[in-house]
Order: C-alpha cells, then sequence, then structure tokens
C-alpha cells in the first residue's frame, strides 16, 4: 500500500471519526424553547455571512481560476478549485456542529454539570479539527494517488492557492466580522446603555455570538487548513532537491519518497489526534485546562514516537525526524510561551492591571510594552527550530518542520475551537436568563478558552511563520534562484517594501473595523431611540438586521486587503522581478510575524488584564482603574481577532502566490531590472 | 588644494559662522531677573545632565576603546575617540546657546515681537545645525588629511563608531529623561492638581524644560551628527570598490578621487547652509514656516547644482549626481510626507481628533491606524531613491545618495532644533508670568516648531535608514561576502532576530519612560503633599530634585537597551558568522525603519490631534474628546520623543560595530556554522 493510500484511509477515518462525534453533539439534549429559539438566530446568522461570503468569494476565484489556466496550466487551475472547494467544506462542516454545540453545551451545564459541558463543547471543537486536518490531508492524498509525480510537482502549489485564498477571506472577512459586532454591542450597550454583556435587550448581541462562529472558528480554521495544506505543499515541491542531498544528511532515498513521507507523518498526526481528542476527559471540579493539555500533549508524543520509526525506515536516517520534531516541539513551547505572557496567572498581565491605576494611557503603554518584548521568546525558538531543522535535514528539513508542527492539527484546532462554543454557550445561558449557577460553569469553561484561544494563535502565528518559510524555499527551488541576496538592491527594495506590507494591511484592517463597528454603533443606537420597548424588555429588538450590518459591512471592507495582498506579489514579480520578489517575501515574513506577534500578544494580554481587574483587584468593576482596562481591551480587540490573526494569512498567500507564479516571473524577468 | 583641505576650510567656516551666531544670540537681551534666574536653572540642569551621562559613559567608551585596540587596531581606536569627543563637543557647543537662545528669545518676544523671536530662536538652532556639520566634516578632513588612503580606508569605521556610541547615550537617554519628566510634569500638574502646563507652582517644570534641551536638541544632534560621519565614512570605505566599477556607469576615477568626493559634497553643503541661515527671515504678521521652507529649498537648489558640475569634473560623468540628488530630494519628500500624517492642516489629524469622541480607544486604535499607514509612502520614496542610486552609481551610488540627503545637515538640524528652543522659550514666558502677548508669540513659534520636529523626524529615520544601507553596502565589502543570501537559513535566523530587535528596543525604552515617569509622579506628589505652601504659591518647589530624578531614571535605564544595542551584532557576528550578521542587519533595519516611522507619526499625529481638539473643536479644551485625546498624546510621548528615535540608532549603531568588527568574525567564522 501506498504512502499516498494511507493518507487517504487515515484521512477518512478523521472524517468518519468528527462524523460520529458531530452526531453524537447533536444527539445531546438542546436545552428549553428560549434557548433553542436563540441558538437557531445564532445559526441563521453564521450560515447567512458564509452564505453571502462564499457568494463575493465565486467572482474573485473564477478570476484567479481563468487567471491560472491561461497564465499556467488548467491543472494547477483545477487543483486550485480543489483546494478552495475543500477549504469551504472544512468550515462549513465545522460550523454546523460548532452552531449545534453551543446550546448544547449551555443545556449541560444546566442539566448534568461542568464535565458533560466540557465534552459537548470539546467535542464540537474537534469536529473542526477533524475536518481541517481530515479534508486536507483527503484531497493531498487523493491529487498523489490520481496525477504521476510530475505533475503533482509542478500543480500541487494551485491546491495550496485555493486553500490560501479562501483563508484569506475567511480570516479578514470573520475577523472584521466579529470585531465589529463585538465593540458595537459593547460600546452602546455596555458603556452606553449599562446593560450587562450578552444581554437579549442588546441588538447586537445575536451578531455578536454570531461573530465568535464566523471569526473564530470558520476563519481560525480557514488560517491552519491553509498552513496544513501548504506545509505538505512544500515539502512535495521539495523532493526533488532533498532526494538529490539526501546522503549529505546520511540518507537515501526516491524522489517519490520524499514527496510522499509527509503524508504519512499528517496520517500519523491524524490518528494521533483522534486518540488525543477521545483523551480528553473532565473531572467534576478540576480545571478543564488540563485535561486539553493532556491530549494535546498525548498526540505530541505519539507524532514523535512514530516520527522516529518510520524516518529511519523509510529515509534511511533519524536525522529528518529531528527536523520534524524541531517543528512539533517548537509548536508547543510558542503556545506556552504565549500563555505566559497572556496569562493573568503570571507577572506581565497583572503589570498592565497595576498599570491601569493611572490611567487608560499607561495600560495601554504597557501592554504595548508587553506586546513587543512578548516577541523574543517566541522568534528564539522560531530561530532554534530553524537551524535544528536545517542542521539535520537541509532545506527540505525545514519544510518537513512544518509539518511536523502541523501535525497534530486536529487536536489543536479542537482545543482552540472549544473556547467559542464555550463562550457562545455562556452567551446563550445569559439570553435564555438561565440560572446563575450555569453561567459559572460556561464562564470557567469560556475563561479557560480564551487561554486555549491565545495559545492557539500563537500556534497558528508559529506554524504561518515556518509554512511560509518552507514555501519560501519551494519559491526558490521552483525559480531556480541561486542566491536572493541583500547586497542586492533590488532585493533591498524588495525587503522594505515587504516589511512595509504588513504594517500596511494591519491599518487596513484595523480601520475595516473601526468603519464596521461605527455603522453597528448607530443601529443599535438607533433601534434603542426609536423603540423605547426593548430597554424595557417589552418588545424584541431586531436582531436579524444588526446581523446583516455586520455582514455586509465586514464582506465589503475585505475586499481591499485582499486584493492588495493577491496584486503585491504579482507587482514586485513582474516588475522588479523574482529576487525582489524573493526580497519582499523576507521583509514580509519577518515583519509581519513579529508584528502578529505583537498585537496577538498584546490584545490577550489586555484582555486578561480586564478580566483580572473585574476579579476584584484594584477596585474591581466600574472602578476607574476598570475603566482603563476596557480601554485596553477594546484597543486590543482588532489587535488580536482581526489584524494580527490575518497577517499569518497575509504572508502565507504571498509566498503562495509567488510560488504559483513563479514561472511567470521567471520567464518576464523583471520589466526594470 | 585637496578635497580634504577644502572640506576642513569649509568646516572651518562653518564653525566660525556657528561661533558669530552664538555671539550674535548671546548679546541679545535676556529679560527680566526673573527670566534669567528661571533660563539658569534649566541651564543648570541641562548640564548636570550632560556632563553626568558623559561621565556614565566614560566607562562604556573606555571598554570599547581598549576592545578595539587590542582586537583590531589602535588607529581605529584613536579614531573612535576622536569621533567620541567630536560628538560629544557638537552636542556640548549647540547646547550651550540653545539654553541661552531660549530667555532671548522670549525676551525679544516681550520687547522686539514675532521677527526677532523667530530670528533668535532660529539661530540659537543653526549652531547646532553647524556645530554638527562642522565639527563632523572636520574630523573626516583632519583624517583624512593626516593619514594615508589605506590606513584611512581600514580604519576610519572607528570614527563613525565613536559618533555611534555617543549617539546611542546621548538619543536614548536624552530621550528618557525627557519623557519621564514630561510624563510626570504633566499626570501630577495637569491632570491631578489642575493647573496649567509650564506652571512654576510644578516640581518638575525645570525638568521638563530641561528635557527640551537634552532630548530633543543634544540628543537629535547626536543622532544626526552620527548619520552625517556614518554616511561618509561608508563612501570611504566603498571607494575601492567604486574606482574599479566606475567604467559601468560612464566615469572614470581613482580610488583617492572616490574617497575624498564626499568631502567636497559635503563641504559645499556646509557653505549651502550658511547661506541658507542667513537668508530664513520672519516678516511680521507672516507665517514663520515658509521662512524656514524657503531656506530649506534654497539650500538644497545649491547642492544639486554643485553636485551636477562636480560629478561631471571629479568623476567624469552625471552619473553619480543623480545618486546624490536621489538622497536629497527622498530626504525633503519624506518631510513633507511626515508633515502630510501628522500636521492638523490635513485629514489624518482630523480623523484622529473626531474619532476621539467615542473615547480613549478610538482614539488609540485611529492613532495606530495613521501610523501604520503612513510607512507606505517613505517606504516607496526610500525604495525608489535606492533604485535610482543604484541605477546610477552601483552600491557607491547608493552611499553617495546617504551622503547627499546629509548634505545639508547644518540646515536642517538648525530647522529642528529651532523648536525646543521654541517651546522652552514659551516656558519661560509662562514661568515668569510675562503678559499674554508674549505667550502668543512664542505659540506661534512653538507650533511652528511642533511641525519643524515631526518633519525632523521624518529626515531623521529616512537617512538614518539610508546610512545603515550604505554602512551593510560597506559591511559586505570588508567582509568580501558575496552574498547575504535569505535561502541561507543562518541568514533567515539572523533576519528574524534582526527584526525582533527593534521591537525589544522599544518595548524596553517604553518600560524606562514608564519607570522614570513613575519616579517623577511620585516625587511631585511628595511634594504637593509635604510642602501646601508649593500650591499657594507661597514657598518655592525643589526644583533641582526634580531634575536629579530624571537624569538618574535617564542614565539608569540607557545601560540596559545600550548594552543590548551592542552586544546582539557581536554576539551573532562571532557566534552564526558573518552572512547570518548580514540577515540581522537586514531584518533590523527592514523591521526598524518601519517600526520607527509608525511610531513616530502616530506620535506626531496624536499630540496635533489633542491641540487640534484644544483649539476648540469637539467641545475643546475640559471635554471628554480632549480627555480621549490627551490619552492619545501621553501614549504618543514616548512613541515619538524615546522608542521611535532610539531605533534609528539601534539600526545604525548595530551596522557601523558590523563594520568595525567585520575583519573579527571573518576570522572565526561563526562557531555554530
Amino acid at each position: 500500500m501506498t504512502s499516498a493510500t494511507i493518507a487517504v484511509i487515515a484521512a477518512a477515518i478523521g472524517l468518519a471519526v468528527a462524523f460520529i462525534l458531530g452526531k453524537w453533539v447533536c444527539s445531546s439534549d438542546a436545552g428549553t424553547k428560549r434557548m433553542i429559539e436563540i441558538s437557531g438566530y445564532i445559526r441563521e446568522g453564521a450560515f447567512a455571512f458564509l452564505k453571502r461570503e462564499y457568494k463575493t468569494m465565486v467572482i474573485v476565484i473564477a478570476a484567479l481560476f481563468l487567471l491560472i489556466g491561461f497564465a499556467l496550466s488548467w491543472t494547477t487551475a483545477v487543483l486550485y478549485l480543489f483546494g478552495a472547494v475543500l477549504s469551504v467544506l472544512a468550515g462549513f462542516f465545522g460550523m454546523n456542529v460548532a452552531t449545534r454545540g453551543n446550546v448544547r453545551t449551555a443545556a449541560a451545564a444546566k442539566d448534568s454539570g461542568m464535565n458533560k459541558a466540557l465534552k459537548i463543547a470539546f467535542r464540537s471543537g474537534a469536529v473542526m479539527g477533524l475536518c481541517v486536518s481530515g479534508l486536507g490531508l483527503l484531497g493531498l492524498g487523493i491529487i498523489v494517488c490520481v496525477l504521476d509525480l510530475a505533475t503533482v510537482t509542478e500543480c500541487i502549489t494551485g491546491f495550496g492557492f485555493g486553500a490560501s485564498s479562501m483563508a484569506l477571506f475567511g480570516r479578514v472577512g470573520g475577523g472584521i466580522y466579529t470585531k465589529a459586532a463585538d465593540v458595537g454591542a459593547d460600546l452602546v450597550g455596555k458603556v452606553e446603555a449599562g446593560i450587562p454583556e450578552d444581554d437579549p435587550r442588546n441588538p447586537a448581541v445575536i451578531a455578536d455570538n454570531v461573530g465568535d462562529n464566523v471569526g473564530d472558528v470558520a476563519g481560525m480554521g480557514s488560517d491552519l487548513f491553509e498552513s496544513y495544506v501548504g506545509s505538505v505543499v512544500s515539502v512535495v515541491t521539495l523532493a526533488a532537491v532533498a532526494s538529490l542531498s539526501a546522503p549529505k544528511f546520511g540518507g537515501h532515498f526516491s524522489q517519490t519518497t520524499a514527496a510522499t513521507f509527509p503524508l504519512l507523518i499528517a496520517a500519523i498526526g491524524i490518528i494521533a489526534s483522534v486518540i488525543g481528542i477521545f483523551c480528553v476527559r473532565g473531572k467534576e471540579g478540576k480545571n478543564p485546562a488540563s485535561a486539553l493539555n493532556m491530549g494535546t500533549y498525548l498526540s505530541g508524543v505519539i507524532v514523535i514516537i512514530a516520527t522516529i520509526i518510520l524516518s529511519n525506515k523509510m529515509l534511511g536516517t533519524y536525522n529528518y525526524a529531528w527536523s520534524i520534531i524541531a517543528g512539533l516541539v517548537v509548536g508547543i513551547l510558542i503556545g506556552k510561551v504565549t500563555e505566559i505572557y497572556t496569562s493573568a496567572d503570571y507577572k506581565f498581565v497583572k503589570k498592565i492591571a497595576e498599570q491601569s491605576q493611572t490611567g487608560a494611557a499607561t495600560t495601554i503603554i504597557s501592554g504595548l510594552g508587553v506586546g513587543m518584548m512578548s516577541t523574543l521568546v517566541p522568534i528564539l525558538l522560531i530561530a532554534i527550530g530553524v537551524y535544528v531543522a536545517y542542521k539535520f535535514g537541509g532545506m527540505y528539513g525545514i519544510a518537513l518542520s512544518a509539518v511536523g508542527m502541523l501535525s497534530t492539527t486536529g487536536m489543536t484546532v479542537a482545543v482552540d475551537a472549544y473556547g467559542p462554543v464555550s463562550d457562545n454557550a455562556g452567551g446563550i445561558a445569559e439570553m435564555s436568563e438561565l440560572p446563575a449557577g450555569v453561567r459559572n460553569i460556561t464562564d470557567t469553561l469560556d475563561s479557560v478558552g480564551n487561554t486555549t484561544a491565545a495559545i492557539g494563535k500563537g500556534f497558528a502565528i508559529g506554524s504561518a511563520a515556518l509554512t511560509a518559510l518552507a514555501l519560501f524555499a519551494s519559491y526558490a527551488a521552483v525559480t531556480k534562484l541561486d542566491a536572493v541576496s541583500l547586497l542586492d538592491p533590488l532585493v533591498i527594495v524588495g525587503l522594505f517594501i515587504g516589511a512595509m506590507l504588513p504594517f500596511l494591511f494591519s491599518a487596513m484592517t484595523m480601520n475595516s473595523v473601526g468603519k464596521a463597528a461605527n455603522q453597528m454603533i448607530e443601529e443599535v443606537r438607533r433601534q434603542f431611540r426609536e423603540d423605547k420597548g426593548i430597554m424595557k424588555g417589552t418588545s424584541k429588538p431586531d436582531y436579524a438586521r444588526c446581523v446583516s450590518i455586520s455582514t455586509g459591512a465586514a464582506l465589503k471592507e475585505m475586499i481591499m486587503p485582499g486584493v492588495m495582498a493577491i496584486v503585491a506579489p504579482l507587482a514586485v514579480g513582474i516588475i522588479l522581478g523574482p529576487a525582489a520578489l524573493g526580497g519582499m517575501l523576507g521583509g514580509a515574513l519577518s515583519a509581519g510575524v513579529l508584528l502578529a506577534i505583537m498585537m496577538a500578544n498584546a490584545g490577550g494580554a489586555w484582555d486578561n488584564a480586564k478580566k483580572y481587574v473585574e476579579s476584584g483587584v484594584y477596585g474591581g468593576k466600574g472602578s476607574d482603574t476598570h475603566k482603563a482596562a476596557v480601554v485596553g481591551d477594546t484597543v486590543g480587540d482588532p489587535f488580536k481577532d482581526t489584524s494580527g490573526p490575518s497577517i499569518n494569512i497575509l504572508i502565507k498567500l504571498m509566498t503562495i502566490i509567488a510560488v504559483v507564479f513563479a514561472p511567470l516571473f521567471v520567464q518576464i524577468g523583471g520589466l526594470l531590472k
């Protein structure tokens, strides 16, 4: 049996388990009539957004399909479509279960307690995780099974590009949506009207909960789907180089083995994730975080053991195993470091809370300081990972390390997506006016979810960095560039432009959130003004209109940054040539990773500093310190949930565009060169 | 007569004019007894800081002197000392006149009106400008006159390093000092005690005014002294390469001509600056900005014309002139762009003010958005400048473009230093309780000064970028690296680490401001608490103690970032080797320039947004909108006056360290390689 066949089987197992878990979640009790009604609104809103998002993207996808077909090859174009469709399916299935799991988590919290609630929330997230890795590996496996190796090597980048372009709109559109709704709901509801979070009288409350699903479930899933697929794609394109240089690392293998090896690692990763997922069992009265961590570590250990055996057996040396393990370990460590900088259990968040006593300005300064400072360790970890991976496996080793990091994606996404499901469960409990005890359980789940979400963000950035780097190596291989030298002024020009793009992109996405949030604020104010019955609780606010405004604004605002991300590498590649484009990718990668880490961690730290103050220190809720901390949290919202994560997509997407269109750039050779 | 002799003569003329202008400023009337008393405090505090700063630095300088002497050559070590001493002298002379010009500007505003006040303030700044360029060129000219070409080429980098290490402490220490005092004075004085800015009852008010001198005059001067010297140094080290590749650009010249050509450009630049300075004449009732702009443009035009003639005559082609002009024009344009993003006359600042209506969070988000967005055009300008400079003169052309940009440093620094002198004049007028009419004049001068300061910051970043790039080319020439290729994973590792350093450095300097400001806040509160007579105006606050606290805190806090900036390139060069260090410099350069532009422009925009609100829009002073705008301004303070400008030094210093110690790195070849 070939590696590709094994990959398809493992993917099928993963998807089957996802199906079973989904069925299990849906078979749980959905609670009271009121709960079902509210979760219905959320579900409806989430799917309405997805539908309109996909509709908007059809034009872009069609245009790129034709461009690829005419400029490169129709096989690549078809694989592009295939990648895009699988990304859509992963998002669709995952969100389908997440929007059913939320209300059932709340119901379980009501009737059966913490343990059952955790199980439902986590398994809902696990469906997303297994769909992402299962569909990703299924697609890759089928491509390798069906096409001959030469065609695969040439065209598989199209598959990655398909995943990337959907991720762009999923992450950016979803990110804008969720924060526009969140900021809008908070500013008018909590600050102006003085009603609590998730109060059913707030017209934007449904949109806010929809945002968790489209941004933090579907958007995040499409981000990691892209990384997952991209890392394997880069290994396949580097396989030819790897088989030639294998003796250097003490190995001996054919190009085919080199190309299919990562499929096997990914296959093991899925099985390891399934095992990890089933091992997550909460205990009544115990912190759910340890159960989640256990699952993650277990999956990691399984992959590590299997990798060591396989590397020796298939490639004739243990060396490549170290490359893969380097990636896996770095991924887990980056997550841990993220926790240290963003959790209220450590000094950084406490420091921000303390600084909030002297007002909003010091909250902001200290939060930015923490965000900037927090780049040190992750960057050193990435540097060490790259160094080790290269030492033991060359450029192929770097690509393998990305595969290693992403092998347990099923588990990682499960833990990550568990957060927004619990968050939604809390929202539904509040809106359905369930007893305080229920809300206490969902709050516990949610607070763990906040930490896992921060860890997930760190992981997403780290994996984006390694994937982009692996794709960068593929780019060099495809363009046959000997060097992308910083002594070449065109490369320097590219480097500067590349470093500028994440800043520009972040500015655009932050402004987009601002604009979309303003529309939401106006709408909520209008509803409160025109219908006095809403605040009294006698008439129902128009939730659908808020959902529709968020949807429209997000879709409109995602166009400009999206177009920029696609046009920039094409323009630089055509005008300044392949080397300058290499410089641009390097600049965007380095500056982008830094900015993304800073924004994600500053945002996470502000969020938890606010929660820390709310827990009663420095005067607690309503104090001046709290007001200052809220300013930090509001600034942090687009940082951590829109702009920061969007940069992941930017750097991966631009690199894969470079790889896909490399033949074109080489042919033109740079108009200005 | 050789070019070096001409350079020494031009430098002497510049210094003579500085002396005459200084005499002229000092001969003006210094005003009332109260004014003289207050300016005496400021002067005393400023020199006390300089003295203690220099004392702290003696240890570092001595250590580096010995390290260079033993590891490289004693000639380099002596030139290192020479560069450091000249930088000290430039700061000393410049600040000497600035701290006399401030009170005389106020006196002129009182007795003779706007025109005379502008003249005194500007000529005080001009002394700093001419000292920076005069002493820089004098040193370079003497070195080239005294030593033979081979020794010059080998050792002149020591001179640049001397300038750099003083700049490090000048800019970082001065930056921390000025903002600690400013934030401390504002938070307790304006916010808590409710007394106006520059109120003599505020114990920190003298320290605040001292800060303008040590940070914005001496610190900024040392920054541009470093750029000025560094750009010429890089041309000299590239001269051998240039004379070989000259025919490629249609020229024909010896290495000696290539090495001394920039001295001539700099000589013309000084004369052009002197002419420009004398042409700045205010007209009663007219905006002083246009007079200042006229001087800048005039100097630029003189240099452009002379450059065209000289390039053809000395190098045998007009091509190199285009490289120089590219730098000069890009420098002026970056200044203009900075104005657009940071002046209340344009939409960006107005937008921030508008967003302040919805609170501090939206103020911060929109300000960061403006800062990030504002990187686009300057980066494109730098990219175009690099491209044009290289097209017409190769790597030598890039170094020449830096010289071109900095040729009119005398004029640029004059315009820039005029700002803090006017600001001080306003402070003295307020503290001496002069009539409101006087304060109106100084306010007009000050508000123009804010814009010129923002422009100066843009120019300082642009020149730092080009200088670092030129030095980077020298680094490649000295290490004889063929390529610093992004396909080499060690270069990628270096690139990541390099990109991280500006973030880390900014975090450190921002935290330093926070810590130092906290000490100041405690002290001011203590004085108000323990002596009730201060607020009543019956007893005099202890100004000296606040000055001493700022000084101590700044000197203590500048050590860590300073050490990091020196150790990082040494560590990477020794451990990972010359290529990885090249990658690190590239990463620090690209990410650093971006971060510096963002921070400087966001800070400038917040500052002017607050002033715009104070002018009466959106409720004016005291409104909620104003409070939100003040938060932006406070966050912007360390951005624009400490962290942002410090990054300039970081990227130049690390590059020149790489050049100086290149032979060592090549010899070791990277321990981990």
